[in-house]
């Protein structure tokens, strides 16, 4: 071996070692989720910061640096590799791992905090962490990207490379421009007839029927598992392990159904990375709006169509014949798509999704900023739900402690979602342009061809390109809103006679 | 905060963090047990080897060794935690890490290999990856206690510190010169009426047994699970959570409901420890013997006794009305007390237990000198079990493949058991020398006593003191078989009528 091989191989050991800790990071933080018994969970979450500061020192060893700097990837695919893995060492070497520790402890103590509020349904009990957490991210954003000027893109660029508050405005507003009327129509319109959904729909059967998606969709179970938490989550173990979590409500079954999907969706996304960049940064979402791209797309465009709506309606039926007595796949579809006034993000319908987004876009970068103090930020939710979707929610449960998010510490995530409902849209219309039999296809419950185009167009890319590459190359269009506005005003159109 | 005051409060930081490392590889480890997806485990392999070398790392780091070096602990107890620290350190210390990152992947292999084999039912598909362990196995005994001469004794070492092959052997002797005869005369004797337990009983049923069993106990499971797994087994996550598994076979009642107390005995050790021993090697058996006698303790002492099958003997009858109809509580203890030729080690009444325990030791003796070819380890198996138990396996599922400890890379870990067995058998005797109303108590489902007393004279001392030490102070003697042989001698002459 050469010294220059020696080089590269000690560089992919250090890839694999992160990947490793990357992944046993997840399975902490699913099993705190999941199994982890109550009383532990406190003493779990100094394990966990005892986990992301071994990560935050081997990011930030010496020798890896001077790997990095020194080696010669064999190939621009290993090069591309480096140069991934180095843009996170950077980031993760303007870090003092003594913030990497407080924000870790800090998030467990806002997660902690979070729940108990949730169930005492008063944000009192969120606020105090809520702030620590708050002024910690801001020192991050301050650390990581000391020359951005704006904390907000500091911590947006985590999730989102190369995206800044300036360049997602315009973005946003050609979106709220194009949803607000439509919204307003659907609204003032007369619902066509719809599944009442109102029974009890049986937890044990609802769960046949989501693992029954998950294999209908391609997830390759031998390398996966469904299991039930408050907020439903995928987490990557290893290449060979994603598990995603949904929760089961019997009176409201299209919530863990859609629920189920979409985390489907990022799971399909993590089991397609190519066997080649396993272990590496390549195996990885150029970003997260690109993650939520696949979740988002097997959710909305594909299971709330049409097509598969009549393929899945004979299965809903059997699973629930009495609930279901009379519904037909017509009603069924309208019900999937129901547009009905909504305080809950997770819950709301395509039109009003991403007019969540917004709120939380707005809020979120004004408490980073200082200008909306986080005593004040259910005041400030209930304000900004009234203006943008026309509810005031009534309590802090339906308000600002719905979301996990900010408990997690993952400022700047939420325009992710709306990027990945933009990106899904055009990428449905890319794959339609080149297989016109796509609702022929879902609705005899062939969706092998779909995923392989994914597979190819996306997932087997991995962090090969940007976001923005990756979905240039995948549809011939640069980031557009005018593909999913399109969609949504045919569907919308449709169904409520506008 | 003085120097003196810095340096111990880093020290005690280094315990909590070495602390929570060994619970999260203790996570993994559950994780790949209960609830991994079949095609991940071995992707986990490689991630367990990447923890177990950033635990080894931190063990063999300069700056921790200058801290046991330097730093003033500023009490006895304290003291006591850095010499502790300072034994696992110096026996880390000569571990190379890549041997310690090779046994780790060994070890993955092994296991996964075992448990081929077993579903194959062939030791073959084990052989090789047994042999590989065997020999890194004799490397790490060569670094870990280069002086003792004896590779055998270097393992132990690590679950019986102080405890060599030489000072076992006769205790082994004399316990088995005590055992063989009375085993004897019970199998030529005429077995006592006893329920046959020959029905289906409901897996369940069983579980909500056990779940009930853990409670009356005294295991406080707001911090503890309990999961399935081919082979039961307990571990602690942290101080707050720890779990056990059982297997559930619906033709064996017995074997889930007697490995989960098995399991429950270990589980409550590892809640007992005393809370300002936490994140400290304090909260630790000073023996996996002690920490074998507390689960055999509650096991055998206690759930195998007139008393408990009596106490228990109401909702045995209510959980399975038509499988035990006529069963009275005589006939329950007789069953769960049945002398049976056997080949499992884990379903061997008291008698043979012990014995089994002999054929692994002088087996995993004969693997690592080199005596035993790990080819010829399934004949070997077989002549040994014929020679101590009068029983030769058909296969290699009944034989060398039973237990899953050499595949886990634990040579040297069997002898705890029997000498848990011998402490549990001291320490019983010594709790009813205090309280003679013990199995009134037991009768009365009052365990409040015992186990309060347990936590006093083991669970709370932790590693303070040495195994012998500890066995000492809690009874006033040093370790003796007479106890035990004492015990069953009782036990069984009453039951088969010697």
């Amino acid at each position: 071996m050469t010294t220059e091989e020696a080089g590269w191989a000690q560089l992919t050991a250090r890839m694999r070692e992160l990947k490793d800790l990357d992944g046993l990071i997840g399975l902490a933080s699913w099993d705190v989720e999941t199994y982890a018994p109550s009383g532990g969970r406190r003493a779990r979450g100094a394990q966990q910061a005892t986990l992301e500061a071994v990560r935050q020192e081997k990011l930030t060893d010496p020798g890896l640096w001077a790997l990095l700097e020194g080696c010669s990837p064999p190939d621009p695919v290993a090069e591309r590799m480096r140069a991934r893995l180095k843009e996170r060492v950077e980031r993760a070497r303007r870090l003092p791992i003594a913030l990497v520790r407080a924000l870790a402890e800090a998030k467990n103590e806002a997660l902690a905090s979070w729940q108990e509020a949730r169930e005492h349904r008063d944000f009192r009990h969120f606020a105090r962490p809520l702030a620590a957490l708050v002024e910690l991210s801001r020192e991050k954003a301050d650390a990581a990207l000391p020359a951005s000027g704006d904390r907000y893109d500091a911590l947006l660029e985590e999730f989102e490379p190369g995206m800044t508050a300036a360049l997602l405005t315009p973005i946003f507003e050609e979106l709220q421009a194009g949803l607000r009327p439509l919204l307003d129509a659907v609204r003032g319109a007369r619902p066509p007839p719809m599944a009442a959904l109102d029974g009890r729909f049986e937890d044990q059967k609802q769960w046949t029927l989501s693992l029954e998606l998950l294999s209908a969709l391609g997830l390759d179970m031998s390398r996966a598992r469904l299991d039930r938490s408050t907020h439903p989550f995928t987490e990557t173990i290893n290449e060979d392990d994603v598990r995603i979590t949904t929760r089961i409500d019997e009176r409201r079954p299209l919530t863990s159904v859609y629920s189920t999907i979409h985390e489907c969706g990022h799971a399909l996304y993590e089991q397609g990375f190519a066997k080649e960049h396993h272990h590496s940064p390549l195996a990885e979402a150029p970003s997260m709006g690109i993650h939520e791209s696949q979740s988002r797309l097997w959710e909305n465009q594909i299971a709330r169509s049409a097509a598969f709506c009549e393929r899945w309606h004979p299965r809903w039926m059997e699973l629930f014949p009495e609930q279901l007595a009379g519904v037909t796949p017509a009603q069924l579809y309208a019900a999937v798509n129901a547009v009905r006034p909504g305080l809950i993000r997770v819950e709301a319908d395509e039109l009003s999704y991403n007019l969540h987004i917004m709120q939380r876009f707005q809020l979120e970068r004004a408490l980073l900023s200082g200008e909306l103090p986080v005593d004040e930020l259910p005041g400030a939710w209930a304000d900004a739900s009234e203006a943008l979707l026309g509810l005031r929610p009534e309590g802090d449960l339906e308000g600002c402690l719905q979301d996990i998010h900010w408990a997690l510490g993952a400022f700047g995530y939420f325009p992710s979602y709306a990027l990945g409902n933009i990106f899904a849209a055009m990428l449905i219309d890319a794959y339609e342009a080149e297989q016109p039999a796509l609702w022929a296809q879902v609705a005899a419950g062939e969706l092998t061809s779909l995923l392989g185009w994914l597979r190819e167009q996306v997932h087997t890319r991995g962090y090969l390109k940007t976001a923005n590459e990756t979905i240039r190359e995948a549809t011939g269009e640069k980031i557009s809103v005018a593909p999913l506005l399109s969609q949504l005003g045919e569907k919308y159109g449709a169904l409520y006679g506008l």
